[in-house]
Parts: structure tokens; sequence; C-alpha cells
């Protein structure tokens, strides 16, 4: 059988069932970007690659997902930072315009081209380590027409970087400047997600579900019009109080509830019987010093799929590496290492919704990989600063580190 | 005056005096690797370059300078840190033969070429973050002949790689197996000492004082031989418990006292009183989950010198990446934006014995520099797992991160 590319001489992480799915010594073919061959080495006997490739005994996992990111924005809120370390507080900066609002407000000034221009560094060091889809939301241009812009800067950036872009529109973000709450989530369900729906600008629609966002009551309405437009649901949950908004969205069968520190025993059998992933994103929970740890154990024992996340965005989580992601859940969650490989592979594809298609190494699966300089596959999740990517492969194409220009 | 290169269009950090020492739209220029000019935009009417660089409006800083490290080892312990996560205890690892213990052992068995081999990946990682100067300790050999192993690895590491390697002899970092602490402490001081002072191996001597490892006196036995054949002090002091060896140390003049997280009044008296750096370690405080800070506030109003470093070694921080670091000083230390960045060059260079020479960009000093793509100093320290190094300079050499091939 021809077949385009052939692996040989790597150890997978498939992913494949339950755990990493591990197979030493083995072969993976891709014909038409799709994996059509997966096996022990010397089951390709009966293939004709027209390109052979020597892993040279390194690891193959798929390309990593990183399910939940804000990172199209304009704006830098170091200063922000650099004064709350100051002593300078949270209100004095919010009065002095700081906080989400100066990030709207740069995210609205900005162009297109100014807006990918300073987005664009960010989703160069994900890909850097081996990032092949990337969710982005909107949210930080609260207008039609600007949440249109950052959706429409996204994929147009994936595309140019050769990652594979997710769209959520996260219009329920924040209530914009001047506006009231209820009035403008009006505006969202019954002008911006019927037109962010026809113009096939996002796959699914967030909502921050908060004492200081939006009540269960406006998630429960952005979520109706989000099922009448056909659009996916996912929420931010839980992550200041509980406002039981997970097991709200688990009841529209939401792809996945995010954050969810203060997630309750309802919130997670809601979550459990609806297959909704819990999204974790340990960045936002070290970079505010957070100290209510989302119910780990809970949520494994009732079965509910763990995802991992960098959360990027400027306020919360200035994070831009899945590698340190995945330690963070390690060394402050306590996730196991098989659970934040898993994290950012098979159970971010299916907190997209896209589990058939991603995140695994499988006949039929789209050929995404990430190949890795290491001795086992703890050392992705054990090192702190520390990128060991050899490779990642778009669709059955490789791309080098070495023959990018990222800085 | 003809002057070897001149770079313009800079914004400068100099570090020197107090805090950042900001010199916006500036000029530098090096001779013989040497700083020989430092000035505002048009102060260099007089110099003829023979090389001109224009910074583009980019930032420079002084090289970084990570001052505590155990970069050079063999072995790795990714599965201890699986084992951990999966609930198996630190004392059934260590009866495994695990901890400690199990680099000890690899790094014996180990050829130079196997230990460079293995440690050349942690220097190039923080050569790509602009690391111009590297503290490396021994203290996984454990006999004469392996701790000279491992420093002799260290500064060929150096060369290879165009980093300045600091080398400090940390002979009585764990008592070796199956010997007796007192014993074995002897000859630390009557052979060893003696050995790698007299061979030049070490600029300085270095401790780990505590109630798992060597007590007080011991430290104290230990500083005595240091001092008589003219090697610097250094110490692992107040880390797990309150042994006072800080205090201790700064009795002899100590260059530093690392980690101090159980250090009391007394201790920060001695320090300030001697000039001794607070050498502080966030990588390990992450991730041995401590809960115990450092005294900060205590250490700034004595006026104690702080600096930062990645403690980069295999059980308590496997870390190497000084931004990273940083971020952590400031999350998890509340350490300002200024002292986090004087952290890694200044204070560090203090913490190193070698304030005079590197550290700072003033005439005189050494043209180690670290060019940065970053829109104010405080983007250094507030993104998560970036990297923002446009160029280093290593005594007057560019080498640019594009040229490198190092994963
Ligand atoms: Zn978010
Ligand atoms: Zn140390």
């Amino acid at each position: 059988m021809h077949v385009d590319t052939l692996w040989s001489n790597v150890h997978l992480m498939t992913l494949d069932g339950e755990g990493l799915g591990v197979l030493r010594d083995a072969v993976l073919a891709a014909t038409d970007g799709r994996i059509v061959h997966v096996g022990p080495a010397g089951s390709d006997a009966h293939l004709q690659p027209t390109t052979r490739i020597d892993g040279e005994g390194r690891w193959m996992s798929p390309g990593l997902i990183d399910c939940h990111t804000h990172l199209v924005y304009a704006g830098n809120r170091a200063n922000e930072f650099q004064q709350r370390l100051q002593g300078v507080s949270y209100a004095e900066i919010a009065r002095a315009g700081g906080g989400i609002v100066s990030t709207v407000r740069a995210t609205r000034a900005a162009s297109p081209e100014q807006l990918a221009h300073e987005s664009r560094p960010r989703l160069l060091a994900m890909r850097a380590e081996g990032v092949t889809t990337i969710e982005i939301k909107s949210g930080y241009g609260l207008t039609l027409q600007d949440e249109r812009k950052q959706l429409q800067v996204a994929r147009a950036l994936g595309e140019e970087c050769r990652v594979n872009v997710v769209p959520t529109f996260l219009g329920a973000h924040a209530v914009p400047p001047g506006r009231e709450a209820q009035e403008y989530t009006d505006e969202v369900c019954e002008v911006m997600i019927p037109a962010i729906a026809a113009e096939g600008l996002a796959e699914a629609v967030d909502i921050f579900c908060e004492n200081i966002a939006f009540s269960p009551a406006q998630a429960r309405q952005v979520f109706e019009a989000a099922r009448a437009h056909g659009l996916a649901i996912k929420i931010h949950a839980e992550q200041l109080s509980n406002q039981h908004g997970a097991e709200l969205a688990a009841g529209f069968g939401a792809l996945s509830a995010d954050h969810i520190e203060h997630l309750d025993d309802a919130g997670i059998a809601a979550m459990a019987a609806a297959g909704t992933v819990a999204v974790l994103l340990p960045g936002a929970f070290y970079f505010t010093r957070d100290t209510t740890l989302p119910p780990i154990a809970a949520l494994r024992s009732a079965g509910v799929p763990l995802a991992l996340a960098t959360d990027s965005n400027p306020g919360t989580s200035p994070l831009t590496s899945p590698l340190l992601a995945m330690n963070m859940g390690a060394t402050l969650f306590r996730l196991t290492v098989d659970e934040c490989i898993a994290g950012f592979t098979r159970e971010a594809a299916r907190a997209l919704g896209h589990g058939e298609r991603i995140g695994r190494l499988a006949v039929g699966m789209d050929c995404d990989l990430a190949i890795w300089d290491i001795d086992a596959p703890a050392d992705l999740v054990y090192r702190i600063g520390f990128n060991p990517l050899h490779a990642r492969v778009v669709r059955g194409q490789p791309d080098l580190p070495a023959s990018w220009s990222n800085t």
C-alpha cells in the first residue's frame, strides 16, 4: 500500500484508550494528512512510503491542544502587574482605567494588522512547544464589530502560522463600560450570536458566569441562544464562587466547564452525566495566588474527563507555555503525569468537540504530531522552563523549530 | 576615539546605582570586551566604531547571571516525580535507591563526555534566555575524583557554549552513602578543599547546613578550611529549619546565604552587617510546595542585598528558566519588578563576588549583554513561559539565538 510518509524508530504516546497508550519501537504512517497506520516496528512491511523519516528513538505524541485561551488581544498589562507588586490595590488600578477595561480599549482601538502583530508572538511561543490546535476566545471587543475582528484575526493567524484555530465567541466576558448587564446580554443573544453563527466565525459560545460578570439566568439565556443557532456551549464557572454555572451548562450538554475551583458535588454529578469536560487552569490559579483547589479527587472518581489549558490572557494568566501548564497541573493540582499529557491532547480535543479528529494517534485521525527529545513521557511534565520539542507535524507535514524565526 | 562596537537606538537597564537605572534612547560602546561608553543618544559623537549595531528601539540589560545552580549532573529523576504524584512516599522512593543518592550514583558512573552530554541542554536553555554567567556547584560526586569531574565538566561546557561559569565546591552537599558525617567532613576539609583550591577548580566553598545534612559545627569547620585555602564562602541555610547557618556564614564574611526561608532576625542582622547577599530560590519553593516564605520585608528593611536564582537541580527545582524564576520571585515572594531584574544581574554578581566586573552597564565592566524584544522592563517578569531574547553579547561579541541549534 502506498503512503505519503512513514515515521519509524519512534516511541508513541498514542493516548488511544485509557492513559498514555504507550507503544515503544513503533511506526506511524500518514497519507493525505491523516494517520493510516500505527503499529509496532516491522508492522509496516506492506507499506510503500514516498518519504521515510527516522525518528532516531524519539518520543512522538499527538500535537498539543490548548483548549482554553484568550490569546488575541492588544495592549500590555505588565505595568499593572508592576504596580500591584508595589502595593497599589486592584481598586486603584481599576479607577485609573486598568484591568480588563484597558484590554478592551486597546483591542477596540487596534486595526486587524496591529492586533495580529501583537498576538503573533504568543501564538509562535505556543507553536514552539508543539501546539497544533488552539482554542481562541473573543471577549475583549464586546461589540459585534470588535468581537468579529478578534475572531477573524484568530483565524488568519492560525492559517499564517499553521496552527489549527478553534474559535469561541465570548461576547459575555464582561459587561462593557457604560452598559447594563441585562441589556448587553440581550444584545449578545439577539444580535451578536446570530451574526457570529451566520458568518461561521465561532464553533462555540462561552460566558463568564460570576458575581462580577453575568448571572446564571443570563447564562441560561446565552445558552438558549447558542443552542438555537447551532453553536456548542462552554462556560467559565465557579472560579471565584459557586454560581452553579457548571451544573447549568451541563444541562445544556456543554462541551466543558472551565476553572471550577468552587464546584460542588451536584455540579460534578451533572458534568459526569453530561460528559462535560472539566478544563483546569493552573496558570490562573498560580498567577492570582488562589488557594482553593478544584475538587480533583471528586472529579476523578466521578469520571469527569480532565483537560488542562494555559488560559493565556493578560490579566490572570499571561502564560504561553503548555509544558509549564502541565508542570503546574502536577505541582499545584497534583494531577498525574498521564493526566497532564492527556489534558493537553485527548481530553483537550474532547473539550473542543473534536475528539474524533485530533488528540490521539490512531488510524483515521488527523496526522498532527509533536516529536520530543526526551527519555520518557514524564520529562514533559517534570522539567520547568525547558522545551524539548524536536519537530511538529501538521496534517502530515513536518515543520522544524530550526526553520522558524519566532523571536 | 576608536571603539570596537557601538550599539545605538537602545533603551538601557544599566542597574548602575539603585533600581534599574533606566536610560532611554541610549548608546553603549565596547572595546576589547569591555564597556567603554554609556550615555544618551548623541553622546557618541567622538566615537569611531569599527562596527555599528542599530538596536531598533530594543531594551538592553546586563547579561543574566544565575548565581545558584546544580546544573551539571547525570541521571533523570522524572520517574521519581511521577511516582510521587501517584502517591508513593519519599521514604519508599529513598528505600528503592531514589532521591539524591540516585543522582550521585549516576554522576559517579558517568564519563566526563556523558556528564557534559546530559548537562549541555540545560546550559543551552539558560543561554537561550540571555544568561552570560552561571554559577555551577559540584556536590553529586562526593569523592574528590568525582567532584573534580563535575567542576571540570562545568568549566568545559562554559567554554564550549560561551557562558562564563563560576564554579563552587559543594562537597558538603550530602553525607555519601556508607560514610559517617564527621569523618566525611574531615575529608572534605583536609583532603578535598586543599586539592580543589590548589587546582584552581572552584572560587567558593558551599555547604548544605541542615538537620538532614551537615551541622553548624561542621559548617564552621568547612568555612575555616575554605578561608585557610583562600576560597570564598557560601551556604545553603535555613531552608527547612533555623540552624543559624546564615549568621555563622556571615561571621566568616560569606558572599551569600541561600534559601533562608526560616531565617530569624539575628541572621538578618548578621547578613546586613557582613554584606552577605540573600539568594532567594522560588523554584524550589514552588516545586516542593513550601509554604514558609523567606522574610523578604525584614531583609529589605535591613538592607540585605537580594539576589534570585534558579537553583537548577534534579530533586527540588528542575528549572532552567531565569525568566520564570523572576516571575516566581514576583508572584510567590512578592518581589518587585526591579528586585527581580536586579536579582539576576547586579545582585547576582555581588553574590558571586564579581560585582565590580559584571551585572551592570557601566564603563569598565565586561560587555556582557542581553537584548530584549519587549515594551518595558516589567515584561521580563510579567510574562510566563515566554522568551523575548533578541540576542546575547559576551565580552563584546554578539551571538544570536537564530544561529543556535539547541534542541
Ligand atoms: Zn478564560
Ligand atoms: Zn542549591
